[in-house]
């Protein structure tokens, strides 16, 4: 069951869902991630990452992969991270909080999901899947956002999410290779960027 | 020229160039907007408000009008308000505020399209030009998003933004018309919501 509360329903029955469903998911402004926003104001949240992942793939466009199709990884983009609104976000470099990650997904795609027409279900946890699998050209280009849209804030804000997980540079580059893997083009922008982590105590070897 | 600060690039100059843009519109994020979230926390931001239309034009594909690709409409989402980073938002009932709105927000989008490749800022700023003209099944599809859940928004913070600019009820109504017209479906959800805001005091006749 949703949570939302004083929804005030019309005639048409799948018009109410779709409307209940928009105010539950808005609760994905207040899923907070580890990434600080690049003002460095304060922490960026999964509505916005969202957003920017689902922008970021419209702007890199002519380095998708080969048989990917932009706009289906934009949609991937909108809706990967909503089953975190009630799983929650999972720091990538806390070992232990990803242990139990993919059981608390899946619940929660279970219960969200559950609440969309059939057609629309099917369409969102298809997508999400799909995302998280990373096989397919729309995964890897929609993954590759999502890997490089926090790489980024963290070059723009001292290495803010380095520091205060303290990952060795092995993990990050592990957690990168996939998105140079489909868009080789960052790899000497990514390179450049390592090194300066390193030197200015951001990053540890 | 863009804001952005100690972005150290790479060798590949349109890599760069996509990424700083990237980097600039993470100030989607200071955007703040009159309406509230939903669990009234704060007001929204423009990030979070472009995601929560994106997801919506997603959610709402079967009630498109005849001859919309929800696709297009889903990206015309994402960029609608990129311009408000130089121009601001403007509150929809504020007459005064709106005098200037159309030229202010040109010049922000002379000045941020020109940061693009040329192919995307001609996308971009087809999408925009056309999501504001309201005229394509595309525009008036993603446009009803955009007046939907502000109101979804309203009915569920008790009015906040009609008690904030006070507009008479001929007013709300002739900001949700287009959307009505665009997905009748919703008429009966908006008029029984209208109703309760009259009589909870939410909005003057």
């Amino acid at each position: 069951m949703l949570d939302i509360k004083n929804f005030l329903p019309g005639a048409d029955e799948k018009i109410n869902q779709l409307l209940r469903f928009a105010a539950e998911v808005d609760k994905m402004t207040a899923i907070s991630r580890r990434t600080l926003l690049i003002d460095k104001s304060r922490r960026e949240n999964d509505a916005e990452h969202s957003w920017h992942i689902a922008l970021m793939a419209m702007l890199f466009k002519d380095y998708a992969p080969e048989g990917c199709d932009v706009t289906r990884a934009v949609k991937m983009c909108i809706v990967h991270d909503l089953v975190e609104i009630y799983a929650g976000d999972t720091f990538a470099y806390d070992a232990t909080a990803n242990e139990g990650k993919e059981q608390r997904e899946k619940a929660a795609a279970d219960r969200l999901f559950a609440e969309l027409p059939e057609n629309l279900a099917k369409e969102f946890r298809t997508l999400w899947e799909e995302f998280d699998a990373m096989q397919t050209p729309d995964a890897k280009y929609a993954a590759a956002m999502d890997r490089i849209q926090p790489f980024l804030h963290n070059t723009l804000t001292e290495g803010h999410t380095w520091k205060e997980g303290n990952p060795p540079v092995q993990m990050v580059n592990k957690r990168i290779e996939p998105a140079i893997e489909t868009i080789p083009q960052i790899g000497d922008w990514y390179e450049k960027n390592i090194e300066r982590a390193i030197e200015k105590g951001w990053l540890s070897k």
